[in-house]
């Protein structure tokens, strides 16, 4: 059987600390990733903070994503306010776009009469499709140059562009990213209604939308969702729904029932070296290193933690 | 409910010619790819050759492979000796790896007492993973540039890279390009096993294994497939295989019985047009146009024609 290429990120899930770290390979050979990650330390890897994570929950699947309130204060604040109002509870995914998103909420948001209460939640925020650069923001460079934007790289270990001429940066449309949908006007965005890049990273929506986070697990759930029928991928019927059972912000759980996902680090040496080991694959099955990497295409380990968390 | 972008590729295999061509907006003014759609004429699209063509029936789908014999022509045809001698009938997609590819061939490939025979097609082929570049190769460059090659564009509407220094030309690995497995001897593939990437484009595969075509309709239903629990996607068990019923070539069909589709040409002053809606999105929706585009996110629209093919 051929094995077309190396181990899947997701793979990593399952996978915990080997008891006795290998050594990487003698200076100037490339690491595998694999390499990179079995001498990795545990400095390497972080928690994200329970009060920036969610557990979103439907059958058969827990979903997990990572807020980033660097880049989106308002709309990580406003959506956990919908989630502590149990506001989530019982509404559906609504869309699956084949190579483009899936995306949840309100079936009824568009019927006054019928939707849903935001309750505390505000209904309009301020757009955060782009913040300013700041001393106290993490940017690791990636050096291969982007189609899209002057600079990317990561910040919070997730995937970021920068202008540094005008001083601007944001989060970048890669897979698993997670962002609140909005109607035309760009203060219509308030979270309630979310999405996430199911295919080829959809990158002309940077700075036209606030993206919230990004999915830590269960990507491999909301990718193979069925694909809806309707215009832009939505659902024809309800029937065709994916139920949510509920979403909850992590720190709410007692610490027993929160998952010890780990996060690999985006500005360490290590993370530095997993870079240069998709950018040079060394596997013996690769007989044309690529030399580059592009934004999205590269990994930004998880793993299951030995510890409780 | 937020529409979070305009219509799906997908949506065009249901749409047909409009009785009228609307006028596209004025010089100057970026048009929508549905405005350049609509006025696009009947030479703008080109009906692929029936003997470059295959259908590849599973449960519930139809999935619609165009060979790209201009870059791969040993493996198209390998691939239509194998296909002709019912090869694929009865075999399995073995491996629904999460965000890279889904692969089909024989479950038993790796057992040489129990494998299916290749029958009069070769089990090695030289690599076809590369080309040089020849004045009857058509190509469109795409004017954005590339991480990983010195120049992209498309040839015989499939993405494709240049290297010119080199006189050398490759197809890309977008979603939905077909590709065929290997072992890591680079003539160990014959397209008895065969693979479409499903997510982010894995461009790192480039130049490291032979593409040979692309999936023109059923990728909604490829890449929603359940992904496989074993190392690299594979499916654990048998019972989780999804079975092939069969793979034909459409020229080996009545004509009545083949499907009219026809595909966007990427030679031509509409694709042109096409192109630049997607670089600077016109729809209202949209507050900041990208200006840029990435190789894998043009689309390359097919329709169902009207008249029979």
């Amino acid at each position: 059987m051929k094995e077309l290429a190396v181990a899947s990120v997701v793979a990593l899930l399952a996978g915990c600390m080997p008891p006795t770290r290998p050594a990487l390979p003698e200076p100037g050979a490339t690491a595998t990733m694999q390499q990179v990650l079995d001498a990795s330390t545990a400095d390497d890897w972080r928690r994200p903070d329970p009060a920036d994570t969610l557990y979103m929950d439907v059958a058969g699947a827990r979903i997990v994503i990572e807020l980033a309130p660097a880049f989106a204060p308002r709309h990580a604040d406003n959506l956990r306010t919908l989630v502590r109002s149990g506001y989530f509870d019982g509404l559906s995914i609504l869309r699956v776009q084949d190579n483009f998103v899936a995306q949840w909420g309100d079936p009824d948001a568009g019927d006054p009469a019928r939707a849903r209460p935001l309750g505390a939640a505000k209904a309009r925020l301020p757009a955060e499709f782009e913040r300013d650069i700041a001393p106290d923001l993490p940017f690791t460079p990636l050096m291969d140059g982007d189609v899209y934007a002057p600079e990317v790289g990561f910040s919070h270990g997730m995937p970021a562009a920068r202008d540094p001429d005008r001083g601007t940066t944001w989060l970048a449309h890669c897979y698993g990213m997670v962002g609140a949908g909005r109607d035309n006007g760009i203060d219509t965005g308030n979270g309630a209604e979310l999405y996430v890049v199911i295919g080829q990273a959809p990158r002309q929506l940077d700075r036209n939308i606030a993206l919230v986070g990004r999915v830590l697990q269960g990507m491999e759930y909301l990718a193979a969702l069925p694909r809806g029928g309707g215009p832009l991928g939505f659902h024809e019927t309800r029937a065709q729904h994916t139920p949510i059972t509920s979403i909850r912000v992590a720190a709410d759980l007692p610490p027993g029932d929160r998952l010890p996902l780990e996060v690999l680090r985006t500005d360490t040496a290590t993370f530095d070296a997993l870079v240069e080991s998709r950018r040079n694959r060394r596997d013996d099955w690769y007989h044309h290193p690529a030399g580059a990497i592009d934004l999205c295409s590269v990994p930004l380990p998880v793993r299951v933690g030995t510890a409780p968390p």
